[in-house]
């Protein structure tokens, strides 16, 4: 059986791509690992418009079910491999050694922060440890935080925090930040932030929350412990895109390129939404409206063909 | 005092930019008519990720009770009549004589659908009358369904309406339909689709709900009655941009164009947000989207200025 269109992931592209195709009466099936995503990993969302304050768990359970009202089939626990296109139809396989094709394809499966890989860092996920300022930042007005990493968005983060929080630890393992000179100006005139070169992260400490971070030295080796409430680790994201690589094109960050008004790809019948795109913003909100985009793009594209 | 930004509008990207806004802490003014917009008018929005099913009025107020959580300024009841820049600041004018100056300026005025203007349009709004069959063809599963107009819309509307609707109308003032041969084409070929020309629709009836239009030949001048579930008005949309002119150009449909990415226009720091503007997709969650990304979009624009 030939779906009319499989989508590649459930987090909000996924799954709003996933609402809009049933209502448009497409054949659909979603393939993904499972329905937690990026937004079960936030402790609060308090920026995705109509939910005042909502654990991210909670809001990932409501996309769920949201999605299972309709009329769609759904492969959880699998790992789409590799992805064809032959004589206009699709072809996917996954790890559990299973096949499935479709005249169209929707990719959202995301992206993953780059982990620091130190001990507390998983324990602590959504408690003192966060990858997006952005989300969950105003959590930590008034209080000591540290942001991990040497970059743009290090910095333009430490910058961002500086703003409601009492103290803002910069924390970079190289002599020398890469950040662009205009952060690196507007950092050192910022009197409530600390840039700490040279200072490797080994471990994040605490009880319920995040306490404490344990820093060494990496000239002199010499240990010492940072007291903080939160830590924002910024060492930059990796995209799921492994799978895909000969029918897109892939910006520096691995993303893959899409037309903004339409999510389509070099490879027509192929779409992209969310954080695996290159669009600058990833946000949930802008996530799920990229995900409703790819589905009436890919609608469209479905109704073109069987008219050829 | 000037702000740091003021938005103009309430609807689902206004109010996704206040949230936004808020978060990065940028002094906003929210102006608006009231906070209904087009969603309010929705008898039931089931496309809006989170919510399964939830009536228009009732997510309007979410949105409303979620951007009042933050710090923002809000002035209800006022139209904004006109919008300079002058020296790098905005100077704004309403209704109700008032001024306001702001850094940077948000649009997210909407817009809205060209009424039909026949008694019944309005009593019946959200309970049978509707002007989006992406928002609410698929209440109408199984009934009989007419649309009113004859371009693209019209035609797009009636033919995916034909897919899960009994019998569908498509009724036009014109001798001759203005859609692309191919729509019409498929229409013709469709078979639960009926399409009557030089039909004038008169009045909406019903009791509780929409149960038949009257129409008028405009020949003969003979009137009938056509019995039905619901009515989707198709005769196109009124962007409300006429304050801002001179500022930013417009798109053959009078919206106002923007760079997709950043919401801007032709003028720094002036930015413009969902239906308003000349996305191609106007769905709620889509406009919340145009909204965080023109507030991240105007909060980059004032840390830009303000180094400069």
């Amino acid at each position: 059986m030939t779906y009319d269109l499989i989508i590649v992931g459930a987090g909000p592209a996924g799954i709003t791509a996933g609402i809009y195709a049933s209502r448009k009466k497409l054949k659909t099936l979603l393939i993904c690992k499972d329905f937690i995503g990026q937004v079960g990993t936030a402790f609060l969302v308090e920026n995705y418009p109509g939910f005042e304050s909502i654990r991210g768990l909670d809001l990932a359970e409501k996309f769920r079910k949201h999605l299972e009202k309709f009329e769609i089939s759904i492969e959880q626990g699998q790992k789409v491999t590799c992805i064809k296109k032959e004589d206009g139809i699709f072809l996917i396989k996954t790890d559990k050694d299973k096949s499935y094709s479709a005249k169209a394809i929707i990719i959202a499966t995301g992206r993953d922060p780059r982990p620091l890989e130190v001990p507390g860092e998983k324990e602590f996920l959504g408690k003192g440890v966060s990858y997006c300022t952005t989300c969950d930042g105003p959590l930590f007005s008034g209080k000591k935080v540290a942001v991990i990493g040497g970059g743009n968005s290090a910095f333009g983060a430490a910058l961002e925090l500086s703003r409601y929080c009492k103290e803002v630890y910069i924390l970079e393992l190289g002599l020398k930040p890469i950040a662009d000179e205009i952060l690196q100006e507007k950092v050192e005139k910022t009197e409530n932030i600390r840039l700490l070169l040279g200072i490797k992260t080994t471990a994040i400490r605490g009880s319920k929350f995040v306490e404490s971070l344990v820093l060494e030295n990496v000239e002199s080796k010499k240990q010492e412990q940072l007291i903080i409430d939160g830590v924002f680790i910024q060492i930059g994201y990796i995209p799921a895109t492994g799978f895909v690589k000969d029918l897109v094109d892939f910006s520096q960050h691995d993303e893959i390129i899409i037309q903004p008004n339409t999510c389509s790809t070099k490879t027509s019948g192929l779409f992209a939404a969310g954080d695996v795109s290159d669009i600058p913003v990833k946000q949930i909100v802008t996530a799920a409206a990229e995900g409703a985009k790819a589905a009436l793009s890919a609608y469209k594209y479905i109704q073109d063909i069987s008219n050829e």
